[in-house]
């Protein structure tokens, strides 16, 4: 920690104390365990609802969030649903954008680089031929999906860029998303 | 058409129109291309909003959800954000959620299954000392993610965990999940 007095925050980001919890972890490397945690309830038709709030990480059960974030999510009219949520693989979109967007500040923050606006727009085709089962050789999912940044600060566009290209090298969500992962589905008998 | 007198709605499930729908999608398959949409803008930090509205399905721009829907994701305070939102890699766990339980109640619809009670729980688990650069030998993203499902209906036990199965066979987001896709991630300039 002692870095700390030349790194002050920067894009809202407490650049000390991401330091310092860096090397808290470095020290203890068992904090960086985490267990994420939702729970989904099912309304009617395709419409749910999930509830996020706890999860297990730095050690202990984290008590930080007041109240839980409720999502729903349902399909459109055009998919015979009521559009009372988006559908479940739009939140892929959300989740990619802000895991990308998040990253980026950090890096920007811990390069010394000041940003002055970041979005971005995510697209994914799929076609459906695969989930209504009616083409064995199309995939459920998405075929692509494509993240466009609009990013300025004080820095190079090339310097800019290389902050986007280091938050992807460093997503949770882009990893999963583009590596899969193990997805263990069980029925709990009462 | 022909079979839709035969079934009735059913778990909110509108079984006519998803066959008719079904049917039209055989005689044009083309209907099934659909391309999903968000925008992202950050905040500060690691807070940013997503926006979800309009999509290309069924050969046009769907304009059937009168508002945006709206999503901010953010850091825990442990990860140095000020939880203004899940973490984006939670919002993972609600679209696998949400997508299994959709595909659940349109199954049980066309195969004549009532439900009573559909819930589960999601978790992921996460070793940070991959996204935080501590150790190259650690993955960025969940090292596995679980689903149980909680399920009652007029059907045997090993009919609504069939359900669950066939859910998953067809589902959008376990199929980018587990088999992962391609993410292109641009910088767009000005």
């Amino acid at each position: 920690m002692t870095q700390t007095p030349t790194r002050p925050a920067r894009n809202g980001v407490d650049v000390p104390t991401l330091f310092a919890t860096l090397d808290a972890v470095k020290d203890a490397p068992h904090l960086a365990d985490f267990r994420f945690r939702a729970r989904n309830e099912w309304i009617s038709g395709t419409h749910n609802r999930s509830w996020i709030q706890g999860f297990y990480g730095v050690g202990q059960e984290d008590t930080s969030r007041p109240e839980p974030f409720l999502y729903d999510a349902d399909h459109p009219a055009v998919l015979v649903g009521n559009n009372h949520g988006p559908t479940p693989i739009e939140f892929l979109l959300h989740a990619i954008a802000a895991c990308l967007t998040s990253g980026l500040a950090n890096i920007a923050a811990a390069r010394g680089v000041t940003l002055h606006r970041v979005a971005s727009t995510v697209e994914g085709d799929i076609d459906l031929l695969g989930i209504l089962g009616l083409d064995p050789e199309v995939r459920n999912g998405y075929s692509q999906m494509r993240v466009g940044f609009e990013i300025e600060g004080d820095a190079s566009p090339e310097e800019l860029a290389a902050l986007v290209e280091q938050s992807r090298r460093r997503s949770a969500v882009y990893d999963v998303l583009t590596n899969g992962t193990d997805v263990v589905v069980d029925v709990i008998t009462p």
